[in-house]
């Protein structure tokens, strides 16, 4: 693969290499890690990767591996720039007709997005999105649940996502962590918060429940003085069909780390899982004893044991789940090169439509905010 | 003391018996147990009350016991009737010149608390609500946290509240559990969940934070069909000085037992308690451990090592918690009866005003659902 | 009833009285609350108990009471004395036909201990220990699973008691903490630790399993200098039947609170139980998941129900369970008193029996390491 | 680097390519992956492995490596063969002048440990033993709590292992699970338990507190007819400085799956870690409420953020801390390869050293065990 963004320092970038190395199927053999070439070429060095294919722009790297043969050139790559720059770079390999991962949120707008899905479809190639958490197996085990009737009719979805690392800015003048990048708006977008982490619980709770927002009522707060986007977030939601949600992310819970967890509620019983903790799941009903189950464990789905590298209780963690994504879009790009059809069953990784709901999501929550928290209709995806 | 209802059978009736005679200071001497009177004969029978001051009536019961001389008649009743009933047994006492102790919701209507409150004011007698989430320790301490600055200005209050006991209903036609007075307008009011545990919800919020809602966006559901109240709510809370909250609560989060928790966010720290793990306490910030602190240990708030009866890890439950609403109101009146000046930090039991505050948080909560989900401004208290 | 020692200041005499209090049917009516008569009578004035039955001296009390008309005079004696007093106390009252319920350790010597229950067994009369751990809903329901065969063969026991409050000594002069008699070997005996709570474990781990050991090799550890007797100590068990144990007490573990805790191997499944949660009991077996149950539910045993006073998750607590023995001795009482014959499955309380198996478990660890940690035979009991 | 064993469906073997691949900086590029020629070579097939570099035996490959330029050849050698044949092939390798990886336990004997240490002294190059548990940063951070005095004077260690995996047999004819090599004395050595798993406990414990056993008390069990090898062991241990331990490890504690846990207590406070939790560790002391370190936070000590990939709570797990040890030989041995000196506070990975210690370990235990569990010194390490 190749990759573009994520040079020396990105977190994000060091977290997709070692995701997509993980099964030993995957190298990396080209990129444009930075916009300053120079930079770039440091950490093409750093990858041991061959400076030939060390690019100074996202553009020429494009056209310079779409002109080697086949079986050179990168098969898919790997873009996780910034928000704002996600459409342009995708669409210059989409247009090469090289695969491509992309980070979340898809685009920096819902139209933008919407082009980006054009672009996709006429072109045919696999487009998968990193929306990282859906792929814990006990993630997959929970969806299995919902998708079996485990639970039976949901009534009631609990998603939430608080984090505190910005909060420190209010102590400190050196406000680094949160000055960065997501807090401006010609990059981050509309959100900094619901963009950065509320559109992961949204997505998550799709995933595992498959329903869709009708109407959302948002507050979004900037708790931090002088911030021009939003740290924090409260909304209300009316699935279709009936079931109710709340749906709240923040980044000045002090002392929350990473504290994505998720509870859907249905007529037959109720599954708990907790992003810090993710190779257990609970299961809950009236009058029997709640379940934990845990991952690697001949007893859960066939998803669920799928997305498993280790035995039960060797923990499971963060760049595995990542890996998972990342196995399933080689797997349909592999498929694709070798003339295999999909499985009927289908792949199993965010697609740009996942990429669609997720701006859907941020726009209709910054919408609802703007006007005093009224509930909105949420857009077709 | 003496009771008004709680015969045989009633659940909080027993808790009332229980955690007013834990200490060995208050004994049941006096009762009206039911509005049957030969019910309430037998359960006087059962408690081992003297027949003669077993009463067919709370009327009679109040006069009765107001013409006994001061050292033989009850110090206070304990009123643990439906809701309906609760201002015209509480006036009767009142009027009788006795103290109460009563089970919440304070009334059936907020404009019939404020009759109670104008009651109450004039009497100059104790009157205490058994809000009785209050009374754990480590809830003490969690308002000594607030009050002495150590998570700093607060921004946001998670305070939920899930139960699954009424989800049943729909699996079986004998809907026994929630089938109930709770369930009927003409006992309950003007809502079942909100009236039942989310008022518990706010009251812990209020208690610990000490932060009042200015406005509040709800909205009930009822999931089962053909109930006329609701068993479901979510909320957004916008409280006075500009802290953010969500309350939920639910009588059919299947496989929950008595799930309320709370969160606190701060600009220093967060804290976070259980009620089904009262033990303990956590207490988060950026860049430091998290700490768990734990009932009993010298540690401690006085205000929680007071409302202690055993030594760390020798766990205190639901009764003990419940007998510190007694007990602090046992103080109360003892003081006033021996005619002694209240401590000037004053006493720690939820008072009429609470009870206001409770009815308020209900009758916005239904109003602004009836809306549509729409904000609404809280009544003053 | 009537008790013996448990002064002001006495932690577990204030226990025993608020668990006999708990059920609103046994009330404190005379004591001998101290060997010293004027803090005896200034404790009984505490109590609200007539001062003509507050007593100098134990061997007064009995005999007064004896001596009184049978539905005036105390059904029973609580004695919460030190543990070199035991056997003389109850020797007293027993003589006198007055029930008795003692705290543990039965008594000073295993010799002691069997002469006491020749004086039981002739007397005819209710005698109840009060190892209040058993006394817990879901200890209960762990028996009963052993008893129904849920766990198979038993293979292993793990159980395990560490504290650490007499850590602190080591950093301070004023060792008051574990300067008490627990460390005086004229007045508690062979053994601290394993005294005071490793015969809670030995207990915990027989009324679970139902196994008696066979062999015990024993390392007790000294390890604050200048003790006169054990603060730690490890154990390795071999059980009647093949099963194998480890069971280790401690005051010095540091940071540890009352950390009671036992786990079940058995062919077909293990269980496990943490007096701290005490309100949760785990089972695990291959190839299903793990299940949590939790007190106060319908799917618990007959016995785990029986023993719950409050709905499942208004937790019940350390006193619920010591009242757990007193109510099940009283019932036994009550049904002398009222000559009635004794349920046919028995009462469910710890008996003398339990007291010698204990002082057996006591002098056998002390035997095994004096001789240097080496296996030593388990005495018949 | 080459790798000996591993081939197609052998767990450990993939656990090793997942942990060596997983910072980009290793390699596999020649193996010799089964004693059988043909599953070799397909084995390699799967790893894209270069058909020149897959070789029949070890010592052709051996040979045959040593044989290429400097530049060209393997830096080092993974050995994840089974137990009785790690000698051989270390031997092998460290006599061609290749560096070594192995997995543990270190040789099939003590002796036979010992003559391999000779070996890896004369070579100079780096041998590292695949201890992994060691690798997990929170237990990095324990160590450093013990090196620093944050516990004080080291009094007691428990450390447990007790697995399930191996109970099923008694219920099924197809014992397949522990039927394998691992039961098989002539391969797996003299235990089973203590071997496999029992050393990983008592590595842990050495590595976190630097205490060595002085004496050991061992009673091993084998509780599934028929098996002619220990699944079950519980130890007393006398340390060296006059600390006490427990070690105990089991196969058959059903319902656990990979249960290692390591309590730590000193005179100033205790640790705990549980390795199905490993982001957590607790600090636990009188008079102040524990605290719950959690991986990748700045208050960590260098050797705890050293050894962490992703941000707190992006869970990390099992193969990242095996990578862990991975990292740290690599670095060894590209210092040595560089003829950069070793940094003076040396590496970060288990040794020849530890892996006599693990060999001394098992034979003690066995040695114990056989004269009926009494006390026998440990050898000299």
């Amino acid at each position: 693969m190749g990759m573009v963004g994520g040079g020396r320092g990105a977190f994000i970038g060091a977290v997709h290499r070692m995701a997509a190395r993980l099964d030993g199927e995957i190298d990396l053999v080209a990129g444009c890690f930075s916009s300053d070439a120079a930079k770039s070429k440091a950490s093409g060095a750093d990858f041991f990767i061959d400076p030939a294919r060390v690019y100074a722009s996202y553009a020429e790297m494009a056209q310079a591996e779409a002109a080697l043969p086949t079986d050179q050139r990168i098969d898919f790559v790997s873009v996780v720039t910034r928000n704002n720059t996600h459409f342009a770079v995708a669409k210059a390999f989409l247009e090469a007709g090289i695969h491509v991962v992309c980070d979340k949120p898809l685009c920096f707008t819902l139209a933008e997005g919407r082009k980006l899905r054009t672009l996709v479809q006429k072109s045919g190639l696999v487009f998968a999105l990193t929306h990282n958490y859906t792929g814990y197996p006990m993630v997959k085990e929970a969806r299995s649940w919902v998708r079996c009737g485990k639970l039976g009719k949901l009534l009631k979805v609990i998603v939430e996502y608080p984090q505190g690392y910005a909060i420190t800015a209010l102590e400190s003048a050196a406000d680094t962590k949160i000055s960065n990048w997501r807090m401006d708006p010609s990059i981050a977008g509309l959100s900094n918060c619901m963009g950065d982490i509320g559109t992961h619980a949204h997505n998550l709770a799709r995933y595992i429940t498959g329903l869709e927002i009708e109407e959302i009522c948002a507050e979004l707060s900037t708790f931090i003085p002088g911030r021009p986007l939003d740290d924090d977030g409260n909304c209300l939601l009316r699935f279709t069909g009936g079931a109710k949600g709340i749906l709240f992310a923040s980044q000045v819970s002090s002392g929350d780390e990473n504290n994505l967890n998720i509870r859907v509620y249905g007529t037959k019983g109720s599954l708990e899982w907790h992003q810090e903790n993710p190779n257990e799941l609970a299961f809950k009903r009236a009058d029997a004893p709640p379940t934990i189950s845990r991952r690697g464990n001949s007893y859960l789905s066939a998803a669920a044991q799928g997305a498993t590298r280790t035995p039960f209780a060797h923990p499971e963690g963060f760049i595995e789940a990542f890996a998972n994504v990342y196995r399933a879009a080689a797997t349909a790009i592999a498929d694709q090169v070798a003339g295999r059809k999909a499985p009927k069953e289908g792949y199993d990784f965010p697609t740009v439509d996942d990429g669609i709901a997720g701006l859907a999501f941020i726009e209709s929550a910054v919408k609802s905010s703007q006007r005093g928290a009224k509930w909105v209709k949420f857009p077709k995806i």
